[in-house]
């Protein structure tokens, strides 16, 4: 008999005592201790149709959802791991580089640098040159891989939109194989691309990639929490120890199953990002402005002279157009703003207000 | 200037501007790199009335939820962190005692030895003796202070439903607080007790001190996740570099804030538990069972004889009454059933069960 961890597994109780389950609405569960009142009444307004997800625990790792991905993704399910947002995924995989040396590449994402800080590991920064279509030079970087244990790279890059060569990425990984370095890979964006390319089946081949997804930016729900992590079942089940049960709530898993199926939603995305990126980049480069060759829904916008822009920043933000700083985003400093692609009549208001700034 | 960490942050980066923020409605926030669609249309009806807290991001650490958590604690706001359920807190204190020593007093909830096995740390198991009302012996306790680095106990406990009395309580941090030991008190369950008793007000006092609160189990929304720590701001500083931003849902957070207001309706649940908890033990006892000196709306059943209750278990599932059973409860091993106090006409069909696997 192997009886579940927790209360409130009902088939797991039956299960484990080789009974059948009598009908749902007949059993009165008692394994779980919850108020015996249920929720304030006001909650099912607030919540309405969907509210009872709020009032029953969520599986313990999500289990139907991973298993759902897990079949997109045609890879075995022990090879998934969920989160709470992409963002618990990249604080749980900092902590396989405690007191570790870790190379980033860079400009990206500050939380790579902040997560891993937090377990004392040396950061070592790995440049993208812009010269280079913001992508890294091999030999600079392989001169360094000999002193790290990880690398940590967003495919395709937050903040500049690139996209790297499949070969590059190719060679790093199999470099990285060769002298045991992990390689994270986060993947946040990569269904932006006018064709997603994505290293999650090359995990079966590589067991020292790991690969970071996140439901948040295509289906725009940052406020649900919902991300995955793809590797080898050996990182997996490293990883699984340090993860407290019920990470994902039941709001997510309902949805995340219901948005896996929206194959349409999302080449519709494409296909509108790509028409007003060629859009907006014409625009821009008839006023003159620099931007990074981007493969997504943002990009870098700067000047040719690469002075700071918090005076463009400042001008934007005063005609309501709020764009990203990049203080944040080593080595850049300033010198350059992140912008979103948004909707025809907002990405038309932007080029207005920069044509403003220009004159 | 002191420019918010990510984007999306629209008043932010205004107050950092030192730039007054126009009208929402006027804003067009291109900080943010998120799908220029917006979500997938069906996502409004299914999460009607308060959908519109999936799509924003949810403050970075919770901060407004924290703010009036404190303000109701009447503690600094430096003294709280918030959590995705009390489970992620537990499993981030762990992390403070990686390779220590911890003692648990047992039997109690799983989790803390999980998240314990998960950083190596070794484990102590105090016994809770159920003819000291399953309390704890302080001698044999104190005997073993000196070979610790924390001590885990939750009160009330689970599964027993026993708070421990508040003199045992004190005695205990004071000795920890002598020996540099950190003492985790978990109160998922403390405000179900007739007078809710918390340590919260102590973590002034006691820097040594981690106390844990949960929204599920008052609040009945185990979907939802949410959860609390108190402690001494040194320690909140040092877990907060271990937690992820954006940890707690958006629906959480909106929801938590309105839960907080909700005195009225924990007082009524205080009354209604202690109501049907003294009427069942009347029926419990009546019909030869022993049951755990529970304060809460929960308990431990068990025979004179202390067997195993497995055929218990059984007769109820059989029944359409799921219990808990104590298997992962070490020591109680399968010879105690935990039972939750429901609604009246659940519990007089508990106790009519029972009548008959009496007979």
């Amino acid at each position: 008999m192997s009886f579940p961890e927790h209360g409130s597994q009902v088939a797991g109780i039956y299960q484990a005592l080789g009974l059948s389950q009598p009908l749902e609405a007949t059993i009165i569960d008692m394994s779980v201790n919850l108020n015996p009142m249920g929720p304030p009444p006001w909650l099912q307004e607030v919540v309405q149709l969907e509210w009872s997800h709020l009032l029953q625990y969520p599986e313990q790792h999500g289990e139907s959802l991973l298993a759902k991905l897990a079949a997109v993704e045609s890879i075995d399910p022990t090879m998934v791991l969920l989160g709470n947002g992409g963002a618990e995924l990249i604080y749980l995989v900092a902590r396989l580089f405690t007191d570790g040396d870790v190379g980033i590449l860079r400009p990206t994402f500050s939380e790579y640098e902040q997560a891993l800080v937090g377990v004392n590991a040396r950061i070592h920064p790995l440049l993208l040159h812009e010269e280079n279509g913001w992508c890294w030079d091999q030999n600079e970087v392989f001169q360094q891989l000999q002193a790290l244990d990880g690398i940590f790279l967003c495919n395709p890059n937050n903040p500049t939109g690139v996209a790297y060569p499949q070969e590059d990425l190719c060679a790093l990984v199999e470099a990285a194989a060769q002298r045991g370095i992990l390689l994270i890979v986060d993947e946040a964006f990569y269904d932006f691309q006018d064709v997603p390319f994505s290293l999650v089946p090359w995990i079966t081949q590589y067991p020292n990639l790991i690969v970071l997804r996140s439901f948040t930016k295509m289906y725009h729900v940052p406020g649900l929490r919902l991300g995955a992590l793809f590797a080898n079942p050996s990182i997996i089940t490293r990883l699984r120890r340090w993860t407290p049960p019920w990470n994902v709530n039941h709001l997510a898993l309902f949805l995340g199953k219901q948005l896996l199926e929206e194959q349409e939603y999302v080449l519709q995305t494409q296909q509108y990002v790509q028409g007003e990126r060629r859009r907006i980049f014409a625009g821009l480069e008839k006023l003159g402005f620099n931007h990074s060759p981007s493969v997504v829904h943002y990009y870098l916008l700067s000047l040719r002279e690469k002075e700071d822009l918090t005076p463009l920043l400042k001008h934007l933000a005063l005609h309501g157009i709020v764009a990203r700083h990049t203080y944040n985003f080593p080595p850049l400093q300033g010198r350059y703003l992140r912008l979103a692609i948004k909707g025809r009549k907002e990405n038309d208001r932007l080029l207005q207000v920069l044509e403003e700034w220009s004159r």
